[in-house]
Protein backbone atom coordinates (compact mmCIF):
# COMPACT_ATOMS: atom_id res chain seq x y z
CA UNK A 1 0.00 0.00 0.00
CA UNK A 2 2.53 2.67 1.16
CA UNK A 3 5.09 3.32 -1.78
CA UNK A 4 8.53 2.56 -0.62
CA UNK A 5 10.47 5.89 0.39
CA UNK A 6 13.84 4.73 0.94
CA UNK A 7 15.60 6.36 3.97
CA UNK A 8 19.14 6.72 3.65
CA UNK A 9 21.47 5.21 6.38
CA UNK A 10 25.24 5.82 5.98
CA UNK A 11 27.54 4.14 8.14
CA UNK A 12 24.96 3.32 11.56
CA UNK A 13 27.95 1.73 13.35
CA UNK A 14 30.32 4.28 13.17
CA UNK A 15 31.29 5.25 16.68
CA UNK A 16 33.13 8.31 16.00
CA UNK A 17 31.02 10.82 18.23
CA UNK A 18 28.19 12.01 16.03
CA UNK A 19 25.27 11.21 14.41
CA UNK A 20 23.80 13.34 10.97
CA UNK A 21 20.32 13.82 10.41
CA UNK A 22 19.52 15.40 6.75
CA UNK A 23 16.00 16.05 7.07
CA UNK A 24 15.53 17.90 3.77
CA UNK A 25 17.76 15.85 1.43
CA UNK A 26 15.74 14.61 -1.80
CA UNK A 27 13.46 16.13 -3.61
CA UNK A 28 11.94 13.22 -4.26
CA UNK A 29 7.62 13.10 -4.81
CA UNK A 30 6.09 9.84 -4.65
CA UNK A 31 3.57 8.96 -7.38
CA UNK A 32 0.85 8.43 -4.50
CA UNK A 33 1.26 11.57 -3.21
CA UNK A 34 1.58 13.34 -6.99
CA UNK A 35 3.47 16.51 -7.73
CA UNK A 36 1.42 19.20 -5.92
CA UNK A 37 0.74 20.34 -9.40
CA UNK A 38 4.41 21.63 -9.36
CA UNK A 39 6.40 22.64 -12.58
CA UNK A 40 10.12 20.62 -12.82
CA UNK A 41 11.64 23.61 -12.19
CA UNK A 42 9.63 24.11 -8.65
CA UNK A 43 10.20 20.49 -7.51
CA UNK A 44 14.17 21.35 -8.55
CA UNK A 45 14.36 25.16 -6.56
CA UNK A 46 15.42 24.88 -2.97
CA UNK A 47 11.62 25.18 -1.70
CA UNK A 48 11.40 21.28 -2.13
CA UNK A 49 14.68 20.36 -0.98
CA UNK A 50 18.29 21.64 0.87
CA UNK A 51 20.17 21.33 -2.74
CA UNK A 52 23.41 20.17 -1.39
CA UNK A 53 23.09 19.19 1.88
CA UNK A 54 22.68 15.51 1.44
CA UNK A 55 26.63 15.54 -0.33
CA UNK A 56 27.97 17.56 2.70
CA UNK A 57 26.13 15.42 5.53
CA UNK A 58 27.70 12.34 3.09
CA UNK A 59 31.53 13.34 3.37
CA UNK A 60 31.07 13.87 7.59
CA UNK A 61 29.54 10.80 8.01
CA UNK A 62 32.42 8.88 5.82
CA UNK A 63 35.26 11.55 7.27
CA UNK A 64 34.03 11.06 10.82
CA UNK A 65 33.21 7.87 10.62
CA UNK A 66 29.32 8.58 12.41
CA UNK A 67 25.63 7.60 11.49
CA UNK A 68 24.19 9.83 9.02
CA UNK A 69 20.06 9.36 8.87
CA UNK A 70 18.54 11.38 4.91
CA UNK A 71 14.89 11.33 4.46
CA UNK A 72 14.02 10.22 0.68
CA UNK A 73 10.99 12.52 -0.07
CA UNK A 74 10.85 16.36 -0.79
CA UNK A 75 9.41 18.44 2.42
CA UNK A 76 6.98 19.87 0.63
CA UNK A 77 4.85 16.18 0.62
CA UNK A 78 6.00 16.29 4.32
CA UNK A 79 8.87 18.65 6.15
CA UNK A 80 10.41 16.21 7.99
CA UNK A 81 11.89 18.76 10.65
CA UNK A 82 8.52 19.96 11.40
CA UNK A 83 6.06 17.97 13.69
CA UNK A 84 2.25 16.83 11.99
CA UNK A 85 0.78 19.60 13.56
CA UNK A 86 2.17 22.94 12.08
CA UNK A 87 1.18 23.74 8.99
CA UNK A 88 4.67 24.42 7.71
CA UNK A 89 4.76 20.44 8.13
CA UNK A 90 3.02 20.33 4.19
CA UNK A 91 3.11 24.56 3.39
CA UNK A 92 0.66 25.94 1.43
CA UNK A 93 3.47 28.37 0.15
CA UNK A 94 6.70 28.73 0.46
CA UNK A 95 8.60 31.94 0.13
CA UNK A 96 6.96 33.35 -3.12
CA UNK A 97 5.81 30.05 -4.04
CA UNK A 98 2.46 29.07 -4.03
CA UNK A 99 2.29 25.06 -3.60
CA UNK A 100 -1.21 24.49 -5.52
CA UNK A 101 -1.48 20.48 -4.21
CA UNK A 102 -1.22 21.89 -0.22
CA UNK A 103 -3.65 24.68 -0.88
CA UNK A 104 -6.94 22.62 1.07
CA UNK A 105 -5.15 19.51 2.69
CA UNK A 106 -7.57 16.89 4.16
CA UNK A 107 -7.56 15.49 7.43
CA UNK A 108 -7.07 12.37 5.71
CA UNK A 109 -4.59 13.58 3.42
CA UNK A 110 -2.54 14.83 6.26
CA UNK A 111 -2.48 11.57 8.33
CA UNK A 112 -1.63 10.20 5.00
CA UNK A 113 1.68 12.00 4.37
CA UNK A 114 2.48 11.94 8.51
CA UNK A 115 2.27 8.05 8.49
CA UNK A 116 3.75 7.32 4.92
CA UNK A 117 6.71 9.98 5.50
CA UNK A 118 6.73 11.18 8.82
CA UNK A 119 6.89 8.38 10.90
CA UNK A 120 9.48 6.37 9.30
CA UNK A 121 11.81 8.69 9.17
CA UNK A 122 11.19 9.05 13.04
CA UNK A 123 11.29 5.54 13.99
CA UNK A 124 14.82 5.38 11.96
CA UNK A 125 16.19 8.55 14.12
CA UNK A 126 15.12 7.12 17.21
CA UNK A 127 16.09 3.52 16.39
CA UNK A 128 19.73 4.81 15.93
CA UNK A 129 19.51 6.67 18.67
CA UNK A 130 18.39 4.27 20.70
CA UNK A 131 21.05 1.93 19.82
CA UNK A 132 23.70 4.34 19.97
CA UNK A 133 22.88 5.08 23.42
CA UNK A 134 22.83 1.46 24.17
CA UNK A 135 25.92 1.00 23.59
CA UNK A 136 27.27 3.36 25.49
CA UNK A 137 27.61 6.36 22.82
CA UNK A 138 26.55 9.60 23.89
CA UNK A 139 26.66 11.07 19.98
CA UNK A 140 26.42 15.26 19.58
CA UNK A 141 23.60 15.90 17.04
CA UNK A 142 24.13 17.57 14.00
CA UNK A 143 21.59 18.50 11.02
CA UNK A 144 22.82 19.14 7.75
CA UNK A 145 20.45 22.17 5.67
CA UNK A 146 21.34 24.14 3.47
CA UNK A 147 18.97 27.64 2.54
CA UNK A 148 18.96 29.99 -0.67
CA UNK A 149 21.09 33.21 -1.09
CA UNK A 150 17.93 35.14 -2.06
CA UNK A 151 14.99 35.41 0.02
CA UNK A 152 12.34 37.06 -1.27
CA UNK A 153 14.56 39.39 -3.66
CA UNK A 154 16.84 40.10 -0.97
CA UNK A 155 20.42 38.84 -0.68
CA UNK A 156 21.51 36.91 2.68
CA UNK A 157 25.06 37.52 3.46
CA UNK A 158 25.76 34.70 6.21
CA UNK A 159 27.59 31.95 4.49
CA UNK A 160 26.96 29.36 7.64
CA UNK A 161 24.70 29.63 9.78
CA UNK A 162 24.65 27.72 12.98
CA UNK A 163 21.31 27.32 14.77
CA UNK A 164 21.03 25.61 18.69
CA UNK A 165 17.87 24.42 20.77
CA UNK A 166 18.33 24.80 24.79
CA UNK A 167 21.94 24.31 25.01
CA UNK A 168 23.71 26.54 23.13
CA UNK A 169 27.07 24.87 24.08
CA UNK A 170 27.96 22.93 20.88
CA UNK A 171 27.00 25.49 18.42
CA UNK A 172 28.74 28.70 20.02
CA UNK A 173 32.15 26.32 20.13
CA UNK A 174 31.91 25.51 16.48
CA UNK A 175 30.72 29.07 15.52
CA UNK A 176 33.98 30.05 17.25
CA UNK A 177 36.40 27.55 16.03
CA UNK A 178 34.69 28.39 12.14
CA UNK A 179 35.33 32.15 13.40
CA UNK A 180 38.82 31.80 13.82
CA UNK A 181 39.38 29.74 10.66
CA UNK A 182 38.05 33.06 8.97
CA UNK A 183 36.93 30.86 5.50
CA UNK A 184 33.06 31.96 5.21
CA UNK A 185 31.01 34.47 7.05
CA UNK A 186 29.32 32.50 9.82
CA UNK A 187 26.83 33.49 12.30
CA UNK A 188 24.96 32.38 15.02
CA UNK A 189 20.91 31.69 14.49
CA UNK A 190 21.17 33.04 11.49
CA UNK A 191 19.03 33.00 8.68
CA UNK A 192 16.80 31.34 11.24
CA UNK A 193 16.86 30.37 14.84
CA UNK A 194 15.73 27.73 16.67
CA UNK A 195 12.46 30.29 17.97
CA UNK A 196 11.02 30.29 14.38
CA UNK A 197 10.33 26.44 14.98
CA UNK A 198 13.11 25.46 12.91
CA UNK A 199 14.66 22.65 15.32
CA UNK A 200 11.76 20.41 15.70
CA UNK A 201 14.66 17.50 15.02
CA UNK A 202 16.91 18.73 17.73
CA UNK A 203 13.99 18.99 20.02
CA UNK A 204 12.71 15.85 19.83
CA UNK A 205 16.34 13.67 19.92
CA UNK A 206 18.78 15.52 21.12
CA UNK A 207 17.78 17.75 24.06
CA UNK A 208 15.72 15.38 26.00
CA UNK A 209 18.57 12.80 26.19
CA UNK A 210 21.12 15.92 27.19
CA UNK A 211 22.63 15.53 24.09
CA UNK A 212 24.83 18.84 22.18
CA UNK A 213 23.64 19.61 19.03
CA UNK A 214 23.10 22.10 16.17
CA UNK A 215 21.62 22.76 13.06
CA UNK A 216 23.73 23.68 9.97
CA UNK A 217 22.61 26.05 7.36
CA UNK A 218 25.11 26.50 4.41
CA UNK A 219 24.29 29.12 1.89
CA UNK A 220 22.93 26.75 -0.93
CA UNK A 221 25.51 28.77 -3.79
CA UNK A 222 28.80 27.00 -1.76
CA UNK A 223 27.88 23.60 -2.34
CA UNK A 224 26.57 23.36 -5.85
CA UNK A 225 28.47 20.84 -7.10
CA UNK A 226 29.54 17.48 -6.38
CA UNK A 227 33.06 18.99 -5.66
CA UNK A 228 32.12 21.68 -3.33
CA UNK A 229 29.90 19.58 -1.24
CA UNK A 230 33.16 17.65 -0.86
CA UNK A 231 35.19 20.46 0.14
CA UNK A 232 32.61 22.15 2.23
CA UNK A 233 32.56 18.73 4.48
CA UNK A 234 36.88 18.22 4.18
CA UNK A 235 36.64 22.09 5.50
CA UNK A 236 33.98 21.34 7.99
CA UNK A 237 34.90 17.90 9.67
CA UNK A 238 38.10 19.26 11.57
CA UNK A 239 36.08 21.80 12.65
CA UNK A 240 33.34 19.52 14.04
CA UNK A 241 36.41 17.36 16.15
CA UNK A 242 37.80 20.61 17.52
CA UNK A 243 34.23 21.91 18.64
CA UNK A 244 33.31 18.44 20.26
CA UNK A 245 37.18 18.71 21.68
CA UNK A 246 36.32 22.24 23.49
CA UNK A 247 33.21 20.84 25.31
CA UNK A 248 35.33 18.36 27.41
CA UNK B 1 13.16 -13.86 15.98
CA UNK B 2 11.90 -11.60 18.31
CA UNK B 3 9.09 -13.07 20.43
CA UNK B 4 5.95 -10.84 20.55
CA UNK B 5 5.61 -8.26 23.27
CA UNK B 6 1.95 -7.00 22.91
CA UNK B 7 1.48 -3.12 23.32
CA UNK B 8 -1.95 -2.72 25.00
CA UNK B 9 -3.70 0.12 22.91
CA UNK B 10 -7.15 1.02 23.52
CA UNK B 11 -9.63 3.18 22.27
CA UNK B 12 -6.62 4.47 19.70
CA UNK B 13 -9.68 6.75 17.73
CA UNK B 14 -10.63 8.69 20.84
CA UNK B 15 -10.56 12.40 21.27
CA UNK B 16 -11.72 12.69 24.40
CA UNK B 17 -8.67 15.42 25.19
CA UNK B 18 -5.89 12.71 26.88
CA UNK B 19 -3.33 10.95 26.17
CA UNK B 20 -2.85 8.07 28.64
CA UNK B 21 0.31 6.12 29.07
CA UNK B 22 1.38 2.99 31.56
CA UNK B 23 5.04 1.96 31.15
CA UNK B 24 4.70 -0.25 33.68
CA UNK B 25 1.34 -2.07 33.18
CA UNK B 26 2.81 -5.24 33.22
CA UNK B 27 5.15 -7.89 34.83
CA UNK B 28 5.96 -10.36 31.91
CA UNK B 29 9.02 -11.69 31.42
CA UNK B 30 9.41 -13.25 27.61
CA UNK B 31 11.08 -16.20 27.22
CA UNK B 32 14.29 -14.89 25.46
CA UNK B 33 14.77 -13.06 28.34
CA UNK B 34 14.18 -15.41 31.07
CA UNK B 35 13.31 -14.38 34.65
CA UNK B 36 16.18 -12.79 35.87
CA UNK B 37 16.94 -15.18 38.47
CA UNK B 38 13.91 -13.86 40.46
CA UNK B 39 11.79 -16.14 42.54
CA UNK B 40 7.29 -15.92 41.47
CA UNK B 41 6.96 -13.48 44.06
CA UNK B 42 9.56 -11.02 43.49
CA UNK B 43 8.22 -11.09 39.75
CA UNK B 44 4.56 -10.59 41.33
CA UNK B 45 6.59 -7.14 43.15
CA UNK B 46 6.53 -3.90 42.75
CA UNK B 47 9.94 -4.17 41.64
CA UNK B 48 8.47 -5.47 38.69
CA UNK B 49 5.74 -3.80 37.58
CA UNK B 50 3.30 -1.00 38.95
CA UNK B 51 0.34 -3.35 40.50
CA UNK B 52 -3.08 -1.58 39.79
CA UNK B 53 -1.70 1.10 37.14
CA UNK B 54 -2.78 -0.75 34.22
CA UNK B 55 -6.68 -1.44 35.53
CA UNK B 56 -6.72 2.69 36.19
CA UNK B 57 -5.43 3.96 32.90
CA UNK B 58 -7.94 1.45 31.13
CA UNK B 59 -10.41 2.79 33.02
CA UNK B 60 -9.56 6.52 32.52
CA UNK B 61 -8.96 5.68 29.18
CA UNK B 62 -12.68 4.74 28.24
CA UNK B 63 -14.43 7.15 30.93
CA UNK B 64 -12.71 10.25 28.83
CA UNK B 65 -12.74 8.02 25.52
CA UNK B 66 -8.91 8.94 25.08
CA UNK B 67 -6.05 6.73 23.71
CA UNK B 68 -4.07 4.46 26.07
CA UNK B 69 -0.89 2.85 25.52
CA UNK B 70 0.89 0.38 27.75
CA UNK B 71 4.31 -1.91 27.87
CA UNK B 72 3.62 -5.22 27.79
CA UNK B 73 6.52 -6.50 29.15
CA UNK B 74 8.23 -5.66 32.87
CA UNK B 75 10.62 -2.50 32.93
CA UNK B 76 13.08 -5.33 35.11
CA UNK B 77 13.83 -6.24 31.74
CA UNK B 78 13.35 -2.79 30.01
CA UNK B 79 11.97 0.34 31.76
CA UNK B 80 10.30 1.97 28.78
CA UNK B 81 10.32 5.49 31.60
CA UNK B 82 14.12 5.37 31.26
CA UNK B 83 16.36 6.06 28.43
CA UNK B 84 18.76 3.01 26.80
CA UNK B 85 21.96 5.19 28.31
CA UNK B 86 20.66 4.96 31.91
CA UNK B 87 21.82 2.36 34.50
CA UNK B 88 17.74 2.01 35.95
CA UNK B 89 16.40 1.58 32.30
CA UNK B 90 17.65 -2.47 33.17
CA UNK B 91 18.41 -1.86 37.06
CA UNK B 92 20.83 -4.44 38.88
CA UNK B 93 18.88 -3.45 41.96
CA UNK B 94 15.55 -1.83 42.95
CA UNK B 95 14.93 -0.89 46.29
CA UNK B 96 16.21 -3.77 48.81
CA UNK B 97 16.23 -6.44 45.80
CA UNK B 98 19.39 -7.51 43.64
CA UNK B 99 18.26 -8.26 40.17
CA UNK B 100 20.58 -11.28 39.69
CA UNK B 101 20.12 -10.95 35.73
CA UNK B 102 20.92 -7.23 35.92
CA UNK B 103 23.92 -7.71 37.53
CA UNK B 104 26.22 -7.63 34.54
CA UNK B 105 24.40 -7.17 31.34
CA UNK B 106 26.79 -7.32 27.86
CA UNK B 107 26.33 -4.58 25.70
CA UNK B 108 24.77 -6.91 23.25
CA UNK B 109 22.18 -7.64 25.67
CA UNK B 110 21.37 -3.95 26.12
CA UNK B 111 20.92 -3.39 22.68
CA UNK B 112 18.85 -6.61 22.22
CA UNK B 113 16.34 -5.33 25.05
CA UNK B 114 16.21 -1.83 23.77
CA UNK B 115 15.57 -2.89 20.55
CA UNK B 116 12.43 -5.88 21.62
CA UNK B 117 11.01 -3.50 23.90
CA UNK B 118 12.32 0.21 24.04
CA UNK B 119 11.70 0.77 19.93
CA UNK B 120 8.66 -0.57 19.78
CA UNK B 121 6.99 0.98 22.83
CA UNK B 122 8.55 4.38 21.76
CA UNK B 123 6.89 3.97 18.15
CA UNK B 124 3.99 3.32 19.04
CA UNK B 125 3.60 6.28 21.56
CA UNK B 126 5.15 8.27 18.87
CA UNK B 127 2.48 7.01 16.09
CA UNK B 128 0.09 7.37 18.39
CA UNK B 129 0.93 11.11 19.19
CA UNK B 130 1.52 11.92 15.44
CA UNK B 131 -1.94 10.61 14.11
CA UNK B 132 -3.52 12.84 16.76
CA UNK B 133 -1.23 16.34 15.75
CA UNK B 134 -2.12 15.26 12.17
CA UNK B 135 -5.81 15.21 13.19
CA UNK B 136 -5.80 18.43 14.66
CA UNK B 137 -5.62 16.82 18.49
CA UNK B 138 -3.35 18.36 21.14
CA UNK B 139 -4.08 16.23 23.64
CA UNK B 140 -2.93 16.28 27.63
CA UNK B 141 -0.28 13.24 28.10
CA UNK B 142 -1.01 11.67 31.22
CA UNK B 143 1.22 8.63 32.79
CA UNK B 144 -0.22 6.51 35.21
CA UNK B 145 2.21 4.44 37.87
CA UNK B 146 1.56 3.29 41.06
CA UNK B 147 4.20 3.09 44.06
CA UNK B 148 4.80 1.12 46.70
CA UNK B 149 3.81 1.93 50.21
CA UNK B 150 6.93 0.80 52.35
CA UNK B 151 9.74 1.70 50.77
CA UNK B 152 13.05 0.99 52.56
CA UNK B 153 10.86 0.14 55.57
CA UNK B 154 9.34 3.50 55.61
CA UNK B 155 5.95 4.36 55.02
CA UNK B 156 4.89 7.05 52.59
CA UNK B 157 2.23 8.73 53.45
CA UNK B 158 1.01 10.55 50.32
CA UNK B 159 -1.81 9.01 48.79
CA UNK B 160 -1.67 10.44 45.05
CA UNK B 161 1.65 12.06 43.87
CA UNK B 162 1.36 14.45 40.80
CA UNK B 163 4.50 15.00 38.76
CA UNK B 164 5.75 17.15 36.02
CA UNK B 165 8.56 17.80 33.20
CA UNK B 166 8.88 21.64 32.44
CA UNK B 167 5.48 22.48 31.92
CA UNK B 168 3.78 22.43 35.57
CA UNK B 169 0.65 24.61 34.48
CA UNK B 170 -1.62 20.92 33.93
CA UNK B 171 -0.36 19.25 37.57
CA UNK B 172 -0.69 22.04 39.74
CA UNK B 173 -4.36 22.50 38.13
CA UNK B 174 -4.25 18.71 38.94
CA UNK B 175 -3.50 19.23 42.20
CA UNK B 176 -5.77 22.12 43.46
CA UNK B 177 -8.56 20.17 42.35
CA UNK B 178 -7.87 16.85 44.17
CA UNK B 179 -7.00 18.86 47.04
CA UNK B 180 -10.25 21.05 47.07
CA UNK B 181 -11.88 17.16 46.43
CA UNK B 182 -10.13 15.96 50.11
CA UNK B 183 -10.33 12.25 49.20
CA UNK B 184 -6.83 11.51 49.22
CA UNK B 185 -3.67 13.02 50.39
CA UNK B 186 -1.90 14.54 47.45
CA UNK B 187 1.06 15.96 46.35
CA UNK B 188 2.60 18.03 43.68
CA UNK B 189 6.39 16.04 42.97
CA UNK B 190 5.95 13.26 45.60
CA UNK B 191 7.40 10.33 46.07
CA UNK B 192 9.73 11.75 44.00
CA UNK B 193 9.62 14.54 40.91
CA UNK B 194 10.59 14.62 37.56
CA UNK B 195 14.53 15.73 38.60
CA UNK B 196 15.28 12.03 39.99
CA UNK B 197 14.87 11.19 35.97
CA UNK B 198 11.46 9.98 35.95
CA UNK B 199 9.94 11.94 33.08
CA UNK B 200 11.39 10.36 30.41
CA UNK B 201 8.06 9.60 28.59
CA UNK B 202 7.15 13.50 29.78
CA UNK B 203 10.24 14.59 28.38
CA UNK B 204 10.10 12.46 24.53
CA UNK B 205 6.42 13.13 23.75
CA UNK B 206 4.77 15.98 25.97
CA UNK B 207 7.80 18.82 26.08
CA UNK B 208 8.86 19.02 22.59
CA UNK B 209 5.17 19.37 21.27
CA UNK B 210 4.43 22.23 24.51
CA UNK B 211 1.55 19.20 25.46
CA UNK B 212 0.71 20.00 29.11
CA UNK B 213 1.28 17.18 31.10
CA UNK B 214 1.42 15.17 34.12
CA UNK B 215 2.95 12.05 35.39
CA UNK B 216 0.30 10.16 38.09
CA UNK B 217 1.70 8.28 41.02
CA UNK B 218 -1.22 6.06 43.02
CA UNK B 219 0.09 4.24 46.30
CA UNK B 220 -0.62 0.76 45.26
CA UNK B 221 -2.33 -0.15 48.68
CA UNK B 222 -5.32 1.75 47.19
CA UNK B 223 -5.56 0.12 44.30
CA UNK B 224 -5.24 -3.56 44.87
CA UNK B 225 -8.06 -4.68 43.17
CA UNK B 226 -10.55 -4.81 40.14
CA UNK B 227 -12.69 -3.12 41.81
CA UNK B 228 -10.81 -0.51 43.61
CA UNK B 229 -8.80 0.72 39.95
CA UNK B 230 -12.62 1.25 38.75
CA UNK B 231 -13.44 3.07 41.83
CA UNK B 232 -9.72 5.30 41.10
CA UNK B 233 -10.83 5.99 37.53
CA UNK B 234 -14.10 7.41 38.21
CA UNK B 235 -12.75 9.19 40.78
CA UNK B 236 -10.44 10.64 38.98
CA UNK B 237 -11.46 11.20 35.54
CA UNK B 238 -14.03 14.58 36.57
CA UNK B 239 -10.91 15.87 38.43
CA UNK B 240 -8.71 15.51 34.76
CA UNK B 241 -11.70 17.11 32.85
CA UNK B 242 -12.12 20.71 35.67
CA UNK B 243 -7.91 20.24 35.42
CA UNK B 244 -7.96 20.72 32.09
CA UNK B 245 -10.74 22.97 32.06
CA UNK B 246 -8.75 25.28 34.06
CA UNK B 247 -6.31 25.49 31.27
CA UNK B 248 -8.36 27.46 29.06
Amino acid sequence: MTEPHPIERRNPEGDGGFLFVCEHASNHFPARFGQLGLSEAERSAHIAWDPGALGVARGLSDLLQSPLAAAGVSRLIYDCNRPPDQASAMPARSETYDIPGNQAITSDERLARTEAVYLPFQAALTGQLARMLARGQRPILVTVHSFTPLWFGQKREVEFGIIHDQDARFAEALESAAAEDGRLRVALNQPYSGADGVAHTLRLHATPHGLPHAMLEFRNDLIASPSAEAEMAEWLAPLLRQAAARLL
